[in-house]
């Protein structure tokens, strides 16, 4: 009982602390604030806490977990590799529509990595571990032909690519586009390519030179 | 004379600012610093530029400037679009090569974006105009048919999300990859595609059902 009183309370914590770092920014938040949103005194919250980072890194932490366990998920789920990159484009898509006022912690996350070498030993670490499930994910695609031989690492770093790109432009210009939309045709594009190339069962291929789309 | 040396003083002190920004990041960053670096008065800052946030506005458009007049001068040198858009790519390698030190700078810009309207304003404009361009750079592939029949807007969002996040990517973990050579194998890898397709000319074309690569 006592122990399920202290989850609610650092929940609480949490989602107060999330909600000022989204508003004002983590540099400008003091612990006051969140004590103050969450409607806990400083004791109980230094109690769970030892500082404003510990809170930031926790964040950090269970957000890369649920992201993690959906990705895993859609990957066990999905019959060919291409269907399970797409339903995960599509999960990122529900990650858009339901966290609006989440998105600007996430730069905050990147942007204090760059500053704070813990921070980014917090960032970094499951940043490599994404890298590299994205890496086995393009092998399996490659082993059951359905993706080209193409270099995994490249392959996996330009996945990773295409969401970190899209969520950054969806951040700076919500209005700009269906951004969960975007990330659907996005990757569809990514596994069709742009490149003009002869496609099985198209109504009239046309004589190219793809010499640079051929390499 | 003497409004060559103003210039100067100008870009000396845009280039502390940088220095200190990348640093510490522009919160933690004061206008004495900046002085400090740039070997200034205050007074003389001031006469420049009014506060701070005017002179992070200065570097951010400085930095677009620069970065427009390279995109446009690859553009109109290309032969087609696919090789433009590869040069384009391999300029994003130099500016890899050159600017390690201000990259943080360009993580500064975003997060400060999400906060600050004027700094978002400033942001955000550019930012359009680049997406327009890659629009009006896809259309032009489509109409030379190097590039297949794509939407032009979704494709320009997933070409400046390749250079985004590979950006971020290489902010976050330096030593992670080749990143410079990475943008040029992405961007050929997003003219390519994943997906496995019919290549011409490719030694055995194994018969694949290619459900999800053919949307």
């Amino acid at each position: 009982m006592a122990q399920r009183r202290a989850e609610e309370t650092r929940a609480r914590i949490l989602a107060a602390a999330e909600a000022c770092f989204a508003r004002s920014g983590y540099d400008a938040t003091s612990v006051a604030e969140i004590c103050q949103q969450a409607g806990v005194t400083k004791g109980a919250l230094y109690h769970h806490f030892p500082s404003k980072q510990s809170i930031f890194l926790a964040l950090l932490r269970d957000w890369l977990d649920r992201l993690d366990a959906g990705l895993e998920a859609l990957r066990a789920s999905a019959s060919t590799v291409p269907d399970g990159l797409l339903s995960m484009a599509s999960m990122t898509r529900l990650i858009f529509q339901a966290g609006r006022g989440r998105l600007p912690m996430f730069l905050e996350f990147w942007d204090q990595a760059s500053h704070d070498p813990e921070v980014w030993q917090a960032t970094v670490e499951p940043y490599r571990r994404y890298r590299d499930l994205f890496v086995a994910i393009v092998r399996a695609g490659i082993a059951e032909s359905t993706l080209r031989p193409v270099d995994p690492d490249t392959a996996a770093v330009v996945i990773v690519a295409l969401a970190l790109g899209l969520l950054l432009q969806g951040l700076l210009d919500p209005q700009g586009a269906d951004w969960g939309l975007t990330m659907e045709n996005g990757m569809q594009m990514l596994l069709d390519g742009l490149g003009q190339h002869e496609s099985v069962g198209a109504g009239s291929p046309r004589p190219l030179e793809p010499t640079n789309l051929s390499g």
